[in-house]
């Protein structure tokens, strides 16, 4: 860290307790954040009122092998904002927004502020600010860069429950904004808005939240808004093969040697049908989706991650989880493994044009090679899955998401100077 | 509380701590949050993961004098909704609507479900919930009720900076929900839309946020989108005026004699003309306001508290704190005596059809009589407030907010059966 980042969090004289450091990434109590603590006299650990709690003092590693915003706890507030490259702007400006980009994110993720702050952020922690960075297959003809576009980032089949949005899907550059403040949040985006200046300007944004920290008691999985437990069955960073599933390996040659360390996200904004789904019973919401409600754990009984018994069969001989339960259909070993690491956010702009609520998911997933994660999955829900008349794919985009910069580094100069 | 009502804390097992209890309305620690502990055994206090903190944990009283969500600390997740009565729907509805909607906020804020839940908000404590009814001024001539419609919702006077948008304005009921959990505050909202069923239907929505509990050292007043500090001058419930200013009187007569113990609520979507504003120094924008940036403290000096010193001139012989500047203008000093309880969210709607941040404020002040508090006030800084350029009042609204109901009671009684 800096002595220019260190500044301000000292200025701000921040009270803060160290929290349970969680998932890798998690820096809390960096150097920065220590500093001020000790400068003050007095690591307030009361929880009285005025104290930083872990809530505000968690900073997340902007360096690593990884970008932030993977493998991170999912944070309360979100934002998913696509640029495109403003006209006459190539690689040399694409270069120079990554690197403006990239100083922004390091020091805001640290608890700092830029040079010339608006404030919104001030007095306040990084509060596991991370800030993501991808690039979409047009960002590639327009830098000159065709020849390193992975084949990865070819266009999604098209799905028959698609009802897309192109005002609303891809775009040349992605930037996905996490946070467990909204000003926090909002601060970011503003000064990664302005960093663009004349070199990009935003296409779309889409703003989300999660559970706050310390709302609920569930350990693990959150809920989304039809009420059901989302996530239960993602893959972990304690698993043998997640590095494999979720991350291009180091090794990677060809035109995707520049994304060694990185991994690509598939994003859609998944309207929910609300007033429909909440039409149904209990009972039937639960074999729409082959889980209990309450607790997420599958009809075939046990826990939330008692695997699911797919070929157990009722009384009546039927399957206990039916054929088209989502669960079931989406479960890896119904997909050859194929797997992604989901990490939604919700939305609710609001009423709709439609008199019902604009709300629902702000699904992002990740996987090292979407062919081998969100496509076959959604190919198999899109023939049959019985959670489709409930939703609407609304927005789509694809983005390769570059490994972490190493210290010295920014964000995508292997692909820009490589 | 009911049985009923802890019934739906118990299954879910809550893990609680109890925290702190803040200002007045707040009760950590309900009696079905203990019991909830009790039953699984253990209080855990450690913060460790899965814990329910006292963000989750805290639950705000329904029955009171007054109603809650006036007094309560700001949360950090607001909506605001007005409703409209349906055609043919009149007294006889809405008494029945306001029955409805108080049981359901009783619930709700006590932790408990309805009886055909979404189960959005399961697993999750109340997270300082609060709900909030009030009535439009075209809400009394639809019920019959005119001959008792408070003089105090005649219309606001307009003022030459408004550009309000009627659609979002007015509206013939008005709800507040405010929580510490967005999946919270949502699935209160749904609900209450639901309860609305064919009596009335959705006007308007809005949507805010303030600072997340812990994500702060600041320990009084929140900042806004512009990076100002926020309330300051705010009154404060331990003022001996407090009472007087912000609730109708107990003692209250005539057409207003159902609102003892209400307030009046004045709702203004303020949107902040950020690229104008942040394009100003920072001396500049402490002129504008007539306080520090980084404290709020006066330009007379101290600290965030300390009286505005409106005589004080610099050595150029011009008042230190601008003729213009918001501070001043807006001063009760200047306002003989006229003052409101500010509480506020933020507003952050994405990228506006003119290409800048759709963002500003979701103001909302409180007081026992607009003629003395909100409309003097904006009155005068309609006139000559230095702020008036990077703001614009895009909606409005005046809301007649009774007091709270009593145990038996709901919410507007005294005005529908009265």
């Amino acid at each position: 860290m800096t002595d220019s980042d260190t500044h301000d969090i000292s200025r701000r004289r921040l009270l803060g307790t160290a929290g349970a450091a969680g998932a890798a990434g998690l820096v809390t109590g960096a150097a920065g954040i220590t500093a001020a603590v000790s400068e003050d006299g007095s690591a307030n650990g009361s929880g009285a009122p005025g104290a930083l709690t872990s809530v505000g003092a968690t900073a997340v590693a902007f360096h690593g092998r990884h970008q932030s915003g993977i493998t991170t706890p999912l944070q309360s507030r979100g934002h998913l904002v696509a640029f495109d490259l403003a006209p006459g702007a190539g690689r040399k400006e694409a270069a120079a927004l990554l690197r403006r980009w990239s100083a922004t994110a390091r020091t805001l993720m640290a608890g700092g502020a830029p040079a010339e702050d608006t404030d919104v952020a001030r007095d306040a922690g990084p509060s596991s600010l991370t800030v993501t960075f991808g690039f979409g297959r047009t960002f590639f003809d327009r830098t000159g860069l065709a020849a390193r576009r992975p084949s990865q980032l070819d266009p999604l089949p098209a799905f028959s429950s698609d009802a897309l949005d192109p005002k609303r899907s891809e775009g040349d550059l992605w930037v996905q904004v996490g946070a467990d403040d909204s000003l926090v949040a909002f601060h970011a985006l503003r000064a990664l808005q302005k960093d663009a200046g004349g070199a990009a300007r935003v296409r779309w944004q889409m703003n989300g939240f999660n559970r706050s920290a310390g709302a609920t008691a569930r350990p693990m999985t959150s809920r989304n808004l039809m009420g059901q437990v989302d996530g239960t069955n993602n893959p972990r960073p304690s698993d043998p093969d997640f590095d494999r599933r979720v991350f291009v390996p180091e090794g990677a040659s060809g035109p995707q040697a520049w994304m060694a360390g990185g991994s690509y996200a598939v994003v859609r904004r998944i309207r929910m049908l609300l007033d429909d789904w909440e039409g149904l019973s209990r009972e039937k919401q639960e074999r729409v989706i082959g889980r209990r409600k309450s607790d997420g754990a599958p009809l075939t009984g046990d826990t939330e991650t008692t695997p699911l018994k797919l070929d157990e069969r009722g009384p009546d001989g039927k399957p206990v989880i039916p054929v088209n339960a989502h669960a079931r259909i989406s479960a890896p070993e119904q997909n050859a493994g194929a797997a992604m690491l989901r990490r939604p956010f919700s939305f609710h702009d609001g009423i709709g044009a439609d008199g019902v609520p604009d709300a629902g998911l702000l699904f992002v997933c990740w996987q090292a090679d979407p062919l081998r994660g969100f496509v076959p999955v959604q190919r198999k829900l899109d023939r049959g899955d019985a959670l489709s008349p409930f939703i609407r794919h609304e927005a789509s985009g694809l983005f390769a998401v570059p490994g972490g910069a190493a210290e010295g580094e920014y964000v995508g100069q292997r692909l820009l100077e490589g």
